[in-house]
């Protein structure tokens, strides 16, 4: 191959590729970047097997064919010819790759490109359509609740599921479970997948216009999007996921209505003196009233913060970063907080609308708090 | 002591002298910050025993006294406090200091106040006054090249030396040395002493009014200065600074007149390919010409860079990482290199003025580059 691209082009198309090549593997291949010319095109593919993301930039031919470059190295060469009007790259012979900007040159050895794996990227089973600010929003609202422990694996992605015209992203760790819905633009029927967390991370990064519809297409176990000409395709975890609905309870005890942000300050104030007891801190919940304890070796926090009340009076205790957690990405100004007892769940919700929940197991009191 | 302060003014002030809070010590006392109460005063002071910080803010006086207070957990905790009105700090009888905010509040243990060391402030030796950005400036373009080595601790340090109305700044590790001048604004008198360089990081990091002058008042081995109410004091080295004059040769076989900006560019790309030997690169000086070569197992670069040029061809190799960093430090559009042989320094000017001078010793060139 040989061809001409304009630095920025290139620079820009090798970063977003480049969030996919392999890190910690033995196989060198995957630490590899794919460049293929046909055409005017210039296509470059990152893959780790889980994720593969391909983005195409316009490019001067002369020669088409395929190459294989190390990724870590040519990732942060890139970087330094965003400023290069014109950058050729051509194969050599001798198995090398030479990239010419100006009078200069570099010169990387070539992977084996044939090794490099085929990414199925033509999906067309099952899709729909949602704007990227919802997607962007139902992720953040429910992704940090995914599971980071092997032992569970199915749990490391979120539940996408549309049912009508709305999506629902569920993630449950052992202990918390966070449930967003949207409304989506448009879908080809009811869909169902459980997309890992990282892949997630990865899309949420991709998107740059808010108001512009992103579509989601899967077929088997793949799941492929495309972003202002950068397509991402992700393995989707296999197996069945929790069945989440029947692990929130409908019936409660007590219910309050607290300030979020009040709430959310007395609760990390409470968490630099909780953190070298597991996070601990105690709520007693009165009429009128949420006092938040935190004792330890560090110093004794009692915060109190005003609520509205309804129900029974509560001693609970939870791990003041996971209740953090789920302030900030409830994001309204009021949130109300549904109890049943102190060794059932708490199901957080916004004031206003049903677009939220976030459930959380208590801790056991331990005596001394 | 009882009072009552702001939480911003509060929160600050913490901010501001935690950074001298001692982090690897066994001694607990230099971990705490002590709070002093005198009239509307409340002044805050941390020190490691080789800088110390102090701060004094407005408050409401019940109760004059000092206390002693674990600073880690109290900065990370005042932070939090910055929105409140009004914080009360309160020393009780039992050894404890209690902050009272809204209606929360949280105890603190309190360390034996009477061990904290006695910093020595009333400094009235010598002094010089020279502008905030030219301070900046100086450190900038000299505090990298200090040695962080211990075999020679007094290359630890910056050399600050005033004569007439010019301050020089000196910094040397085994390689390198940096030299920086500015005019200053006044003086006692002449000025010499040796500033460790992390002092010098954190003085920086006060300096917030480029166009107001800063004052330097030294007594022994100690230095003082103040900006915008926080009095920062640091421990001079002490010991016989390096005659760096005699190192800096006066004679040259080889000039050259070079775009900084496309040197350093080249510079940074071959490092790319530099890093895993040792930074090495090889400079072809030629009429019109430097070539950049880096070869490594990753790759090959070979960068050609127009320059303006004098006197003989020459070979010669450096790490390239500390080419980069003089070229950033010195921040002309050209900048004037000085050669010799491929075993002596090299100099580093910038094209106009004397300000700036930036001394390299070579690599060994290696048979393989």
């Amino acid at each position: 191959m040989k061809i001409i691209v304009g630095g920025a082009d290139l620079s820009n198309a090798v970063m977003k590729v480049s969030k996919a090549i392999s890190v910690r593997t033995t196989n060198e291949i995957l630490e590899g970047i794919k460049l293929s010319v046909k055409g005017d095109n210039l296509t470059l593919i990152a893959t780790d097997m889980e994720i593969a993301i391909e983005k195409t930039v316009m490019c001067d031919t002369y020669v088409e064919g395929d190459a294989l470059i190390p990724g870590k190295i040519f990732t942060e060469f890139s970087k330094k010819l965003e400023n290069e009007d014109q950058v050729e790259i051509e194969t050599e012979e001798n198995g090398r790759i030479k990239i010419t900007y100006g009078s200069s040159e570099v010169k990387f050895a070539a992977l084996p490109v044939d090794e490099f794996p085929v990414v199925k990227k033509d999906l067309r089973d099952k899709t729909f359509s949602i704007l990227q600010k919802d997607l962007k929003e139902i992720v953040g609202r429910t992704v940090f609740c995914c599971s980071t422990n092997e032992s569970r694996p199915i749990l490391k992605g979120c539940l996408f599921e549309v049912t009508g015209d709305i999506l629902t992203a569920v993630g449950i760790d052992g202990v918390r479970l966070a449930m967003a819905k949207k409304k989506i633009k448009s879908a080809s029927g009811d869909f169902k997948v459980i997309i890992p967390a990282r892949a997630l991370g990865e899309i949420t990064r991709l998107l740059e216009k808010d108001e512009e519809e992103i579509t989601f297409v899967s077929e088997n176990n793949s799941l492929m999007l495309e972003v202002d000409g950068t397509v991402f395709i992700t393995r989707l975890l296999e197996g069945n996921y929790m069945n989440y609905k029947q692990l929130i309870p409908t019936e409660f005890v007590t219910t309050v209505r607290v300030g979020r942000t009040s709430l959310l300050n007395s609760l990390e104030r409470a968490l630099v003196v909780a953190k070298e007891n597991n996070n601990l801190v105690k709520l007693d919940i009165k009429e009128n009233c949420i006092t938040v304890f935190a004792n330890t070796e560090s110093g004794n926090v009692n915060e109190s913060v005003t609520v509205n009340f309804e129900g029974k009076d509560m001693s609970i205790a939870f791990n003041s970063k996971f209740l953090c957690d789920a302030l900030k990405a409830v994001g309204d100004e009021f949130v109300n907080m549904y109890f049943i007892n102190n060794i059932s769940p708490l199901i957080i919700k916004p004031y206003s609308g049903e677009e939220y929940l976030y459930l959380i197991l208590p801790m056991k009191i331990n005596s001394q708090v």
